[in-house]
């Protein structure tokens, strides 16, 4: 249980006839991948592959980002349950969490819930109308930040890294004040995962919505993620990578600001730039225009 | 319906005292993220975000990578419902496919089977033994390659990827021969659309199991991507960047030889290192020594 990383015995080789020592045997660390399930009342809600570890943030943030609570007090108990594995030891994979009384349970599909409804057929407008009815936690219109602050965000969530630098293998999630402070690091072998657990803590700390703050993260940002940052309340997502067009979408509709190639000194955004300073000191209104077309 | 990317207004911002221009709005390419709908039987069993393209490859994969089915004969038609969004147009995001008579359909929870045996709790070794026991197409020894070989092979996805350039937003996965000629390659969003892509571009073409070939993904991999594989029954997967954890320990029980970080001419092995040539000419048998400690 809580094991980020593992050691495993790996084969080195290097094809370049220079290679001093083209084969080498050593042992190398491995991010951990374990399955966790979610259970309410006794029934699986979900099971997702994590690096063991903040699993109650995990869990938490995952009914968050799902739409089953929106704060705290919605929440009474998790524990794990005593799930067994192969040997007989309990693997702590298994965890259930009790919703406090008067808060229903959610229906098994109900990840499913978030990409169709009943009055259209599946389609992107749809995914993101059914993020929209299911938010309780709107976007505040602030804050306003400087982007060289943002520029800053990066390298700050790389030093906070523990394990990435052993492994390569794991995705990390940080919130940041509007200040630039992180407030949090999360990181695990699920990018979407990394978010949940960020998302989590917010709630656990009773910190939801979590207005005024920055979320970045280390890879790409999908649909999936600015669900998750909009559930959150959470007014700016920067990715370090690429967006998606249906994540870009949803960032324009749901008033977040959505920045990508988050990288040196320079940064793409994707919607709502009004909430960045212009480093050229030009005006928001028109930089505003120059984005939207309008 | 297909399009792979969209073009978008986006603010490029540069905090670089010295950027001649610090603030440019200017259209991007995004790569596109839409919901697909698969259904077996009007009956929905998976709705992934996946990027629009090779959607009857990427349900064929999904339903082989789940167990469904193994070979091309066990699917019968595919096809694309009438299912329309917001503005009444056909969507093209819900694909039915029918199974050949005899082909019993998957219970609604089929993905789930992967991560639970009922023989004991949850963990890695019960996901491991999930994937083993609904394999159809045992991995076959063959074949040997040369390490200088896979080595070359990241810059042929590369060169072969069209979208990739455009957005950054795109994994790709591409499969090769054991010459080191490129099959096929997909390219999504998501990483595990890719794969199935491939695998289901690979079953429509009778070519199941794919002994001898090598799989190429351009990210991370993980317990899911070798899971994929394995019921392909493909020998070899290479990943530009770190496995998993249960990913090493999948690929080593389903007898895969994993490769990992292939960068330049380096390489990391974690598991059946036998079918990689000894780019030294020292003994094979010693370096599967030193990778297992046996």
């Amino acid at each position: 249980m809580g094991r980020v990383t593992v050691r495993r015995p790996v084969l080195r080789l290097d094809t370049s006839p220079e290679a001093p020592y083209p084969r080498i045997g050593r042992p190398d660390s491995l991010a951990v991948e374990e399955p966790l399930e979610i259970r309410i009342g006794g029934v699986g809600l979900a099971i997702t592959m994590r690096t063991p570890g903040q699993d109650m943030d995990l869990a938490a943030g995952f009914l968050v980002s799902e739409g089953v609570i929106a704060l705290g007090g919605e929440l009474s108990i998790m524990r794990f349950c005593p799930g067994a594995d192969v040997d007989g030891r309990n693997s702590y994979n298994v965890l259930e969490c009790v919703l406090a009384d008067g808060v229903p349970a959610p229906d098994p599909s109900v990840a499913r819930a978030f990409y169709t409804t009943s009055s259209c057929g599946l389609c992107g407008k749809a995914s993101i109308d059914a993020v929209r009815t299911r938010s309780s936690h709107p976007v505040a219109p602030g804050p306003q930040l400087d982007p060289a602050l943002l520029a800053a965000l990066p390298e700050r969530l790389r030093a906070a890294q523990r394990v990435f630098d052993a492994t390569g293998g794991l995705h990390a999630a940080g919130l940041f004040d509007a200040d630039g402070e992180l407030l949090v690091l999360r990181e695990d072998v699920g990018r979407h995962n990394a978010v949940d657990k960020v998302v989590g803590w917010a709630l656990r700390e009773g910190r939801l919505p979590l207005a005024a703050c920055v979320l970045l993260v280390s890879g790409r940002a999908s649909f999936e993620l600015v669900q998750k940052a909009s559930m959150a309340g959470i007014p700016v997502l920067a990715a370090v990578s690429a967006p998606s067009s249906l994540a870009a979408e949803l960032a324009d509709e749901a008033g977040i600001t959505l920045v990508g190639f988050l990288r040196g000194t320079t940064m793409n955004v994707y919607s709502h730039g009004g909430r960045l300073r212009d480093p050229s000191a030009r005006s928001l209104e028109r930089a505003d225009e120059s984005v939207h077309g309008r």
